[in-house]
């Protein structure tokens, strides 16, 4: 047809079988302790996604470039966490052996497992690297071990701690201080200590595991647990902008609860994000 | 202490020891299929009942005549199903032990199980009557047979369908409608077809599960799956009046996702519901 | 790929190659005189449509088993009324062209010009069916001729007056009362106004224009000049099914305006709107 | 100057000194009991009037041909309970020996005591008729006996209550209902209820307060104390149109808190219905 | 009851007759000039709270290791300031007088006259700290002495100009600047300047009052009067970890509004903050 | 008449003959390409003016001390863009002529042009100072080369390049990056950069255009198209004070959204700007 509808996807995004990079939802919000929604983020991210420019200013690169496909979100019904871990893997797999790079949106932060497993099973050494305001340390959350607030503990129980490391972390339970503190994880999110942790790495497969509630909630209120003290949009940009050159082998972006924000700035600000890690994945493909 | 501190509970409260009525917040969504969030439900429902008279003119009776007690939410901790429903469960079983009436509120309707059925284990000529905009009847929603969209019908096993019957339903899948016309189940929301179904019963138990959705959403919009069509107050008051009189069990009043109605109406509307329901319920027990 | 990826569209669409219905989005506000934001319709009516039951009680009939396509939006830029209006008849002529029942929905109303002149062209004799709150008649809105509260007059010169009928008016300015008077537009939405109306139609072509402004505010409040006194949801039903076995050759559902809905419940209405419509053009196709 | 500037006034608006008819707004909410923000009526209500037909349907009358002004907002210091009643009294007092028929809008209830007091001291056989949800007859309401729930009770104290109606109450203390009861004040709202009194008072001077919380919140939501339950706009509308021809010496319109309503219908609301009531105001001065 | 309720309090929130501290609601409005709600301060904080850690990574605490009691709001009427005055002065005394530490949180800055009078009817030589976006010292608003925005006036009229200093201040009359200049109140937000002052007070009794607006409205814009330029999160923690080991004696926590803030950020940085002043006073205790 | 009414407009705004300096809305927002809503922004700005300090902390003056008046809005016609452009350009010559000084505020910063114009009109060696996030420099946006997206690039075309220069610049397409490095247009918004560059200018005459989407949407949500990374409140000021003494010859203040920031402090930003450009305005007076 020769008129120009608009699936309501990303800005430029080609066909899933063209692809260099693979954007697809995760928007399931199972596990969320305080405020649920982040079920809704594809929708948000999607409409905030057309009033947002192609063009970077921070990293002079266009998406119009860039080979990226939006798949949609995958379809991940409410309250059934196993089918959900499943799924996501199994989905992820699929893309990885398309060659494609997968790069995960929307929900809640539980939902990284099976991306991060899916990276390390392809690359043994991979390091992680998680920005976030928490720990997501817990041995467990009221009893239970698989929720957003213990996934990081559940990836270091696989991966070992001494390959993570998380900048921004800036609440939590005793507990979880105690853990990180034992095992060294916790990095001050400066512009410094991230690219001496990179630099560490040397050419070592990361994946970057990216909670938005690192910033802070005055920028973007809308997810599950809001956390004072966040950083800014520039020095997220600053951090993002050293990933470029390093090995990255999986990026998620994650934590999006669009009703909670009725300005629609967080929204935004996730379709601008990704906008940044599709271009930074797209360095990887070159 | 001489000053006159008021806790978030529900006008002229009384101690838990001396109630007759037994009112408890069960706020928990973990299965809620669109937007989640009655979890909240007890947070607002008790600001709102700082507004509201203790005297109703629908049924000419005050609060402040009554013995009834706000337990506060029972705690329920998100994405943990099983462990929710045994918890209500024995909570319930608790309070009947001491002879109070249950009255639960706030959360999806697949919490009115456990309520249902510790009301079976006490009369086993147990007759439901429910009120609803869905008839909650599915075998399965995704594959997950114990959901909201599926309680009545997980009640209905267990009780048989004959014992069952719905008013105001007015949406579901074609699975649904078929099994609902197979047993004959639904019944229009009119003050006849309650009354004679009402008298049909005679002097049996009878549960009163009340999804608040069952009014209309230009009322009520602060719910999970809002559906155009409800009922109108006025209907609803001339209905909950044709129970004075019979032999009232046990009752619930769920699905409240307030922070979807920043108008406070729906908040308002159920907490005036539940100082009907107290009134019912203090009928059976003088 | 095996794996089952949402494209955030309505429930069941099929590809747009194999539908009998052309369901796509319109959404502009290019002249909304009071508050704009029907560009915003698409989103959120696809959002609501994965919320709602594929099964319609009233018409006892499941988008399941209807091939219908959704389009996605036409890319109608902001500020640019006349390329808009050529675009969408252009389109609406492909649509035309394949076979297809077109079902534009979303937007501002004056967008119905071109779908109605369409359908004019191919059906010569066709009776517009028009349900709103406002009469848009007026000759200009402060000089302009072609805006949303002047397209029926529009249309009305093109087709003849006589060819239109109005249900559901409740304001407008002395000049449109006295033009509908002069032409005798208006009809109470009654079912009984509208039976007469269809029946005294025959065989002839009909085009339903619907703003969804002719229910009341309460329900839908979600538009750009809500107007208390319109009619009820289960009205606007019964008005709908007199359609059932009419010959309906085109239809349009115009005029949501989510952003100004926080609870959501216009953007429901309309997607359940939309499957009633659907409904009902299937009818056409058999 | 040649362009026109449009102030933030009614439509069609003329100078104070050439009007018959003085709009006002009375923008207090300083003893409100749950929710204040009627201080934010006027800005609200003026913004809504720019959205609105100067002609009204129901009574076949255009603004553009009254002579009315709007004086803009009473200012009303927060807190400052005694000189905000003295102020409106003075204020009123003036505008009425300028020979000016006094509408005042926007805030809490208690506002209607100076404005009806000096029509009772223009016209000491006053009869009240009074639109609300609540019957404001409380004693006191803790312990203060000026409130926006105790204020029609303090008109009776000066009036009488045989010279007091209410219509639309459904909500008060057992204290108020009581004494509504005792002096047999309460009316069902009914076209026919209200033209029976109507038609008892003959040609004596009649006060119409007009709380728009007896409008159902489903319609309105943005007022201090919402209760379900409330008229429809029709019957408000048919309840205005049985004034016609009555000898109306004064009138207010109150209780609208926007914020409450981000819809912004309730505001759209109040001013429709001011515009009604300027029209019937209109009917006197001619 | 073996089951575990959760009443809508803190978390860990001891028995009032265990504590050490008192935490109580001081939820009223009453003379907010611009927009008022701060009544609503106490159910928002407790939901808030709900969704918090317990552990401060800032002074590295836990809420569990201290004896602390909510209280509940204290009743205050709504437009009854000497009453409510006179009510809180009277609580606090009560408090004191059972050796427990009094901190009160919600509503407007009016509140903090009697609590700042009771600290110094027990402590002559009390010391204030102010912290605020305004510099509350107005002789008079619209010719009312007692408002929130003149009640560090009324404070310093009875401890002394000499006693008070002010952090954070950057709006206010000419009347006021001059009047802050003429005694020397006013100080920069800033770590040194808050730490200089704190030494000079030496061991003197410290009150701490603090009005929640002295944050960015970026961060908290749920409050009466917000002010743009405010300081950070971070500042406020650096600010308030300076009084540790310093001679507190009471402090206050003022100004939420929580309508006003739809995200709930508001709610959930007060309710942070009064868990680093719960841990600061416990400092006190030990 | 003696009673003190408040038509909302700013606090102390005297008559329009008496004034130095002219306000006005110009409220239009019919290019915006992603959310529209800065028509409405004048009732805004105007209620948010209500609880505005008169004294400005940063300038030590107060409006009390300036003659300004507020026209009011200029009605512009939705959707009527050459109409609109040329009512503005008239409307400002006008108030040119009268020697006022024009300062327009509110709508999309397409509005800037006429505005501009007409200073060039009268100062041919005008140079242009522009705060903005978006450069603004398409050379068409969607085919349409004008709009708020083009506006400085089509000033550039009258003015020339050379004569612009643009501070807070964050974001466009590639196609502007282009343009603007080629004219070298682009500064930092820092004090050093701004002071060069108004250093460099003399006594030329200056126009300053703000939109205030410069500032970070932390703080100013209420926008058509929120970017994030803006600048500070205290940035801005920093800046603005630096115009004092300067040859301001013109201002404007634009893209105000306020149903988009529900908080409202979008508003307030706006208002609490207006003030400080009043303030330099004039000092270009004496």
């Amino acid at each position: 047809m020769a008129h120009e509808f608009v699936p309501p996807f990303f800005l430029g995004s080609c066909e899933p079988e063209e692809a260099d990079i693979a954007l697809f939802g995760v928007c399931w919000d199972g596990t969320s302790s305080f405020k649920a929604g982040s079920r809704f983020a594809g929708f948000a991210v999607r409409e905030a996604s057309f009033g947002m420019e192609e063009f970077s200013f921070y990293q002079q690169a266009s998406l119009l470039d860039i080979k990226y496909a939006d798949y949609g979100d995958l379809f991940l019904p409410p309250g059934q966490k196993a089918r959900v871990l499943d799924d996501i893997g199994s989905a992820v797999r699929e893309i990885r052996g398309k060659g494609q790079f997968p790069l995960a949106f929307g929900g809640e932060h539980l939902l990284a497992y099976p991306l991060i497993m899916e990276a390390h099973a392809d690359h043994p050494d991979l390091a992680v690297v998680h920005f976030d305001a928490h720990a997501d340390l817990r041995p467990d959350l009221w009893g239970d071990e698989w929720t957003h607030a213990t996934i990081l503990g559940r990836v270091a129980d696989r991966i070992g701690y001494g390959n993570l490391k998380q900048f921004g972390i800036r609440s939590g339970s005793k507990e979880e201080w105690d853990l990180a503190r034992a095992h060294d994880t916790l990095r001050p999110f400066t512009v410094e200590a991230l690219r001496a942790h990179l630099d560490s790495l040397g050419d070592r497969p990361i994946y970057l595991t990216l909670d938005m509630d690192v910033l802070d909630p005055s920028l973007y209120p809308g997810t599950g647990t809001p956390e004072p003290g966040g950083i800014t949009w520039d020095l997220l940009i600053a951090g993002l902008k050293l990933f470029k050159g390093r090995r990255l082998v999986g990026m998620d972006c994650l934590e999006l609860a669009p009703h909670y924000d009725p300005t629609g700035v967080s929204a935004i600000t996730m379709a601008k994000t990704l906008r940044e890690l599709i271009i930074l994945a797209s360095g990887r493909m070159r």
